[in-house]
């Protein structure tokens, strides 16, 4: 992404729809493959500074905080394409993933397909979560 | 996706996550090139529907009802897999959609990116939303 003015950034900002808690829904995927990597929130200032610094920071509505994706971990997600469905309540980041996007060790969060009434795992661990977290 | 048994479908639904208002976040991609579609929400009644019929079915929360993706548009959304996330409140349909997913006229909802501060449109409306709705 092109580094953004601060007032282009609000421009941005304002024309996002967020919920009553001030969240809007980010899906993260790959830009090389489009796999779908991980479904989060984001409220302004987590968009705002994803806007500004061109990495992936969402808000965890379990932690109440402000969240760099990668922080502990060092799995980024440089963001390639910012992307707003029609409602403007949900953003598509297209990024490039460091690693793995999921707390458990996978690629993708989304590594459990329902297979004759089971849930199966599809993928394998890309990096081991009790040696990263 | 095969047919499933009425006590296969509950196992499944038992293993989901809902949120305080009984709903899962359900991201929609196209089966055939990845191109995530839209975005929308669960309750249990939709993936059981899902489930039974093959065919997307979602929880509107403007309209407060369930609703058969493409119920008036025909442009339906045949389910090729069926993957959950590592929490379990976000549901990813791979599908097989008819038309446009996007009830403006676009084939995915997310046909804006943002470039230089402004979102632009990077697609082609592939149905007249005026003629459909």
């Amino acid at each position: 992404m092109a580094e953004l003015e601060s007032k282009q950034i609000d421009a941005i900002l304002d024309q996002m729809k967020y919920d009553s808690n001030g969240l809007v829904t980010v899906v993260v995927q790959d830009a090389s493959d489009n796999t779908v990597l991980m479904v989060a929130h984001a409220n302004r200032e987590a968009l705002r500074r994803t806007l500004e610094t061109g990495e992936a920071h969402f808000w965890s509505r379990s932690r109440r905080t402000l969240w760099l994706k990668g922080e502990r971990s060092g799995h980024r997600q440089r963001v390639i394409e910012f992307r707003v469905d029609c409602d403007a309540d949900c953003v598509l980041l297209r990024v490039e993933q460091t690693g793995g996007a999921c707390h458990e060790g996978y690629r993708s969060c989304f590594f459990r397909l329902m297979r004759d009434g089971q849930f199966v795992v599809t993928a394998e661990k890309v990096f081991d979560p009790d040696t990263v977290y």
